[in-house]
């Protein structure tokens, strides 16, 4: 192959739910670097992860996610391998002292598995369920069955799958933790309310491989278990994620888009802008007259999974195949609810939704 | 910056002990490929991991793996997040039932910190320990106190920091289990003696952010334990390491490597190749009428890792600017131990290594 440059003939309109798109103007800047970092005369890859040249990268992104998402200076920001997958788990053995408590809320597939990988480590309590209702909205508050002397409320702010999300955080009188994959710094951050939050890179920050975990330091051993140091956050956070080689690739990728980010206007700016592909999105579907549905409750519509069903299943697959020869790829709603699901993430253009907008006014004309 | 092209006048010598200098070629392809994957119109790490362009990558780099290093039918290759420091305590974990007992050999650093680690999570037996010796030779079988009923002997095949390796594989009566991070597939692997085998790839085989686990398949499951499914070896291979997003950048370019390596000969090529630089290396050393010193024993000494005292800290010191200033970098030894430390992996190529012998001629003459 040869160098390849994506011009808008080749580049697709990439609506994946995770991995996602990334920013053009980033990956060409990777491209760039990729062979010799800064004069380093090697790939920063190959270098040392205690060397100069990568303790600078791994410094700014960390000082950068904390400028970008205000974090207060008595949490620890961590960066982890193992994805939010792994957080599951490390979350209890971290704040969980043997024999303590914490509530979940039971949203869709995330919030299922968080509490069931969970439960392998503490006893933890199903606040509420939306299985019943086929996970199709959040709860209130007031429906909320929090158990006496819950440490945290642990809360997934958006179902990547089922397409819902937590339109506020919700007003209960214990912190939370909060599993934020799948709408990460898409939105303000209200610290006052967490204990901890959490989140997989690989949907709105960076290339996959790493998670992100900010946690009020104070907590930091609280748990009292004497844990393995992969699995100590305390240990991380006393050598700066550093304390084995870190996931060099994906903080180096995630430094930049963080650098984007806050030079295009921060968090406040990347909420109006997903507010703004999500009400384009959900306009073409409201104003369809009922061809385009969305399965979900309005109030807790996400702004970043966008999913929606067509009159049958044949269509549904049409409609993936002839967006996918248009150029818009990853359509496909998860084989666990079917439909279709675009996913808009951090780096989505405003283009790209209309286009899609604009390919679903066509095929409903063609197809009604 | 503009696209770099790595001439020889601009490429340096990268003795680093991890990451690791890679092929150019292989980052040169990376380069090229990284906008647009095989024609998908976006990059490879922009698209799902569960699409087809993704799952061809995955599945060659699990196949390759499996040839190159002659894995057997009942073993499985697992693609892991959280580097060999995880699995300090993620092989406990799944191989020992409560209550059961392993034995490891404390051979330096590594070995010491896998037992550490290790000891948080099941009862392990220190079997020999090198530390009254500076942790300057690997022992031999005779010296080995095995505790009854250990289910496997843990082994670190190389010690990085202290440049020593098992020259043979100790021929116990119990299955080993072996950290090969820092020299893993150098040379042909003995299944029939392994239990389970792992390694941080960042050495010899990618970018930094994953570890290969091969574990025989009859062990998933024996321990018993309830394990949250991020830690849980049996969940991760019945979904071929898919089970959460997987590593995709270090997944990406280890598959290339594999191919390089296969191509290039294999795992016996990969061996003669070591212990040629490793000659050239200690054939300076030894005929420098002690100018310059090994300090571990002969026949321990690793071929990936060696390293060297000079008459005095104050020569090191220059030798490493003055190595740094003629384009070979990392040569600092570790911090723990000082002295100097060449690191010569995979794919390092023996012209650099001609240059770093040659340079050590000429400072010891200039110096002497």
């Amino acid at each position: 192959m040869t160098t390849a440059s994506l011009d808008a003939a080749t580049r697709v309109h990439n609506f994946c739910a995770g991995p996602c798109t990334l920013p053009v103007s980033i990956l060409e800047e990777v491209r760039d670097e990729l062979l010799n970092f800064d004069g380093i005369g090697m790939s920063l890859l190959e270098d040392s992860h205690r060397a100069p040249a990568y303790d600078a990268v791994h410094t700014a992104a960390m000082a950068d996610f904390r400028s970008l998402a205000g974090v207060p200076d008595d949490f620890a920001v961590l960066f982890l391998q193992g994805g939010a997958t792994l957080q599951f788990a490390q979350v209890p053995m971290n704040l969980l002292a043997d024999g303590e408590t914490a509530s979940h809320l039971n949203t869709g597939a995330w919030g299922k598995k968080a509490l069931s990988d969970g439960r392998r480590v503490a006893d933890l309590h199903e606040a509420w369920t939306g299985a019943d209702e086929g996970f199709a909205r959040m709860p209130s508050v007031d429906e909320l069955d929090i158990a006496a002397g819950s440490r945290y409320l642990h809360v997934t702010t958006n179902e990547t799958i089922g397409g819902i999300r937590l339109p506020a955080y919700p007003d209960v009188d214990l912190p939370m933790v909060g599993d934020m994959s799948s709408d990460f710094l898409s939105r303000p951050i209200d610290w006052g309310r967490f204990d901890l939050v959490y989140g997989g890179v690989q949907k709105n920050l960076a290339p996959a491989g790493m998670a992100v975990v900010v946690v009020k330091r104070e907590l930091l051993g609280r748990s009292g278990r004497d844990l393995p140091s992969a699995l100590d956050y305390a240990v991380q956070d006393a050598n700066d994620s550093l304390a084995n080689t870190p996931p060099m690739f994906s903080i180096w990728v995630m430094g930049k888009v963080l650098k984007w980010m806050i030079a295009d206007g921060g968090l406040g700016e990347f909420e109006r802008r997903a507010a703004e592909r999500a009400a384009l999105l959900y306009g073409a579907i409201d104003s369809s007259d009922g061809w385009y549905l969305s399965p979900v409750d309005e109030a807790s519509r996400s702004h970043m999974n966008i999913v929606f069903r067509l009159p049958d299943e044949d269509l549904e697959k049409r409609f993936v195949a002839e967006a996918t020869d248009a150029g818009m790829v990853n359509l496909k709603g998860h084989r666990s609810v079917g439909g279709i699901r675009a996913s808009v993430y951090n780096a989505m253009a405003l283009g790209s939704v209309e286009t899609l907008v604009s390919f679903m006014a066509d095929f409903r004309t063609a197809n009604d």
